[in-house]
C-alpha cells in the first residue's frame, strides 16, 4: 500500500513537535527557512540532507540563496503532507541545530 | 573599483553567446533552468557550482526539485548583471553539458 | 540470505568488463585510481558517488588529493568483492567518463 | 614571497593549541583521524571542508571510509607546514566540534 497522507489531527500533532514549520494554505505542505553564517554552512546544510533525501528516496524542494535555505516538503504520491516529510523536516531540525 | 553591471550592448553580446538564459525583465538577472537525469545529478551539478561559487565568491540564486535546478545569476552589488554572472552562466553551461 | 563474494570465474567475468580496475594480491578489493582536471571536478564525482552510495547502503573506501581520487571496494560483510562493488565500480566508471 | 613553512617554535606553538593533530616525523604535514556518527555526518563535513579549501585555494589530502575522515596537511610549495595548514586545521576542529 502506498503513504497515506496524515490526518489533519495527526499532522497537527506533528506540527506542534516542529518549532518553524508552517503549513501551505492548503494543508499540502510544510515550509521552512532555515539561514546558516554563510554559503559554506548552508551547502553543507544541503550535502547532509541530499544524502538523508537519496537513502530515503525523499527529495525536498528547496532553493538556497547565499546563506538562506528555504526549504517545501510534500509526498507528491500521496498528494499531501506524510511521515516522510515529517521524519526528513525533523531530520533537518536536528542537523541544523548542530550547526548553529 | 567596485565590478561594474554589463552596458546593454555587451550584455546582450554576453546573451547572444549563452544557450537558454533568459533576461528578466528590468534587465537586472539571468535565468535558466537545467534539467538532469535525476537528484544524483543534480545535486553533483550543484556541488560542482558550490565549489566554484566559493572560489570566485560569487554565488547563484537556485532552487532544486529532484533532477531539476533553477538558477538565476545577479551581482547584488553592481544592481545587475556583470561579467561575473556570465562566467558563471558559461561554467554551468559547459558542466551541464558535460554531465548530459 | 546476505550477499555473497563473487566466485573466481564470475569476477574475472566482471573485471573483464571494467578498465582501469584491479584485484587486491588476495582477491578480496578492487582497486582504481581516477584522474580529474582540478580539485572541483573530483569532489563532484565524489558528491554524485556519495549519494549513490548511500541509496545503496555500499560505500566506497577512498581518498583523494586535488584532482585525484583513489577508490578502494570491498563488501566486509562477504569478506570479498560481490555484485554490490561490480556496480558501484560501473556507475563510477560511466559519471567519471563523462565528466572527462 | 611565496609562503614559508613554519620555524620549529611556531610548528611547536600551533600544534600546543590543536588537539589530536600529529606531526609526522619529517615534520613536514599535519595529520589527524576524525570520527563521525556515520557516512552522511562524514560527507557533510567533507563538503564543508571542501568549500573552504576552494576559497582558500589550499586542499586536504584525505581518506574517507564511512564515518571516518583521516585528514593530511601540508603545503606542497612551502615543502612543509604552513599558516595555511594551521588555518585549515583549526576550521576543521571547529566545525567537526559542531557536528558531534
Amino acid at each position: 500500500m502506498a503513504i497515506q497522507k496524515l490526518a489533519a489531527e495527526d499532522l497537527a500533532a506533528a506540527l506542534s513537535g516542529l518549532a518553524g514549520w508552517t503549513l501551505d494554505r492548503e494543508g499540502r505542505s510544510l515550509h521552512k527557512v532555515f539561514k546558516f553564517r554563510d554559503f559554506q554552512e548552508a551547502f553543507a546544510f544541503m550535502a547532509r540532507i541530499a544524502l538523508l533525501a537519496e537513502r530515503k528516496n525523499h527529495h525536498p524542494d528547496w532553493s538556497n540563496r547565499y546563506g538562506t535555505v528555504d526549504v517545501t516538503l510534500s509526498t507528491h504520491d500521496a498528494g499531501g503532507v506524510t511521515s516522510l516529510d515529517i521524519a526528513l523536516a525533523t531530520a533537518m531540525d536536528e542537523f541544523a541545530a548542530r550547526l548553529a
